[in-house]
């Protein structure tokens, strides 16, 4: 068990992007240093970090001079390349551990890891050839999602199959890279739940949100979700198991279908999640303070929420909206401060908190 | 009237302590840079910057390159040098203007300017030597208290007069600066109120606060204040003057006493102010945000509050209270990651949110 992390202390952040950028303002909150390790110059995270280091993921002095600079290292996303991870934590500790990234970044893994844990998972099966395809698409049938293993996210890398005359274009789409077949899961709605969990073993979650996408991109959040109390707690439960089962420290996203008979989890995601920024307007310690306390080894927020908030996106020309956004009551603007627009790219997002 | 600033605009900050610091975050979160002036090593402000110049007051060179550097200037603090400001001027707008600056800078001509556009302040005289402060205790009378004109916050530059024959004694803590003898006002309680205007002249008022000093120095806000609608309501009118007559341009803190005939002034802050850091947890748009919004030209938010919220200070040894506070629920810390605690001086925060 470490010690909690003295103000001044330096956390490592992988990854310069908007999620990097948000959990360095926490950690300044909190007294604490960031350093941010991003290949892109001019990251959105450069703005509001203590130090940059601009080098790429295979330069070795480079990985080595920043894990030295710092008392621990966390990310902001899932697909850092392992030799990188191998190199920085010789020197200093990753959190979330390396089996919860491993973990999350296999969608194989992933779903084998929560099964074995009991939770309930779309079917699934091990895609490697034209031939398992074939065979899975028997068991498992269509509608389906043929998914690569490894570095989907937002919608990419997936093709749908409406019927198996779609193997072959769907298994081309996937260009050799393994891939899982999920079964098509009939859901009235999605949800997540953004968890936390200390060194101490602390556990804390916030209310599960509502999640509603276009075009396989995240368009709002809505906090409370419309379901029962039951399945509320049913959301937390196994948020809670997860990380418990992992060992885990620092804040997870746990993606979930709501369906007739109960909660299937779709993925996890080992770090600060989109879905939960609607923290940062409806609650005293928001998903990005929380993981900074947890992986500093600080007490956790409690979770608790003093608003009702909708979190919604802003990608590619949403920007245009801005202007009109500031004129809007209890209408929190969060933007990253990119450079460049474009079609898709999260841009920003606004908290509109219901009083 | 200028544009409203760009995302990827440059705001100009001169001072690098928790305002500037927070000011750069809320910059940060509208996709404007922040270029921070100071000249301490290691500045609050540095970490969450996205430049530092470190350099003092009466060096050209730096200020000269800083003005450049910039879309416009602001300021953390009322004591910069006027040759400082007059370099920055030539090259670029300063907001809040020179005007307001100036006005609240000298504790005699912001009186004179308050009691002439019509608002109630303490009885108050010019003191220059013996003579006047004998004369102005003839008619203002004790208790009172003596202040310097220039370069006073937090209790200090003030004497207190019990009676006549403290006189001498107020007058050598003077040291030699001019200052201004006040009459003692008997209030029920401290109030302030932070509004905003920007170049359109729209003008923005939060709830006032209730003040709570201990040892000369600000302990606790809570909003919303104990006192009727129709205060709030002249506390609303009242600043809005004050901005309007000076054609002001950002966020402004008023100081008011509040007493069975009305509000009296006390003093005003041509800044944002430690007593509207409540709104960083009450509001969807804070003191901060609202600051750059108005210098950079953007609408305002409107300063409706979404939650009732009490501000504590942590100073000093406060600190030592951080792992406590950290496990209050509804309890927001916002740390100013100073490097070293010394008694009396500003740390952090919390604000306790009520719901």
């Amino acid at each position: 068990m470490t010690n909690p992390l003295p103000t001044g202390a330096t956390i490592g952040i992988l990854g310069g992007g908007q999620l990097g950028r948000m959990l360095s303002v926490a950690a300044a909150r909190l007294g604490l240093h960031t350093h941010v390790y991003e290949p892109a110059s001019n990251p959105p995270a450069a703005d509001v970090a203590h130090a940059v280091t601009t080098a790429p993921y295979d330069d070795v002095a480079a990985l080595t001079a920043f894990a030295r600079s710092v008392d621990l290292v966390t990310y902001e996303f899932e697909n850092i390349p392992t030799e990188a991870l191998d190199i920085i934590e010789a020197i200093t500790p990753i959190h979330p551990n390396r089996r919860a990234l491993g973990t999350s970044q296999d969608r194989l893994v992933e779903k084998a890891f929560l099964q074995d844990i009991g939770l309930t998972v779309a079917p699934f099966a091990d895609i490697t050839d034209a031939a398992s395809l074939d065979a899975a698409l028997t068991t498992i049938g269509t509608p389906a999602i043929l998914k690569t293993r490894r570095f989907g996210y937002d919608g990419k890398g997936q093709a749908r199959l409406k019927s198996p005359q779609d193997a072959a274009t769907a298994l081309a789409d996937m260009a050799g890279a393994p891939a899982v077949l999920e079964g098509f899961v009939t859901f009235t709605s999605e949800i997540s739940i953004i968890a936390a969990r200390n060194p101490q073993g602390e556990v804390a979650c916030y209310d599960p949100g509502e999640n509603i996408h276009r075009d396989g991109i995240l368009h709002t959040t809505t906090v409370p979700a419309n379901i029962p109390a039951s399945l509320r707690m049913d959301a937390v439960l196994l948020a809670g198991k997860i990380l418990n089962m992992l060992d885990y420290v620092g804040v997870m996203g746990v993606e979930l279908f709501v369906t007739p008979k109960g909660l299937i989890v779709n993925e996890i995601a080992p770090r600060v999640h989109n879905s939960g920024h609607w923290t940062q307007n409806g609650c005293a310690v928001d998903q990005f303070e929380q993981h900074i306390r947890a992986i500093a080894g600080w007490p956790l927020g409690d979770g608790s929420r003093h608003s009702d908030v909708v979190m919604e996106n802003l990608i590619g020309d949403d920007m245009d909206k801005v202007p009109t956004l500031a004129r809007e009551q209890n209408c929190a603007i969060h933007l990253y401060g990119k450079v460049e627009t474009k079609a898709g790219r999260k841009m920003g997002h606004v908290n509109r908190i219901k009083t």
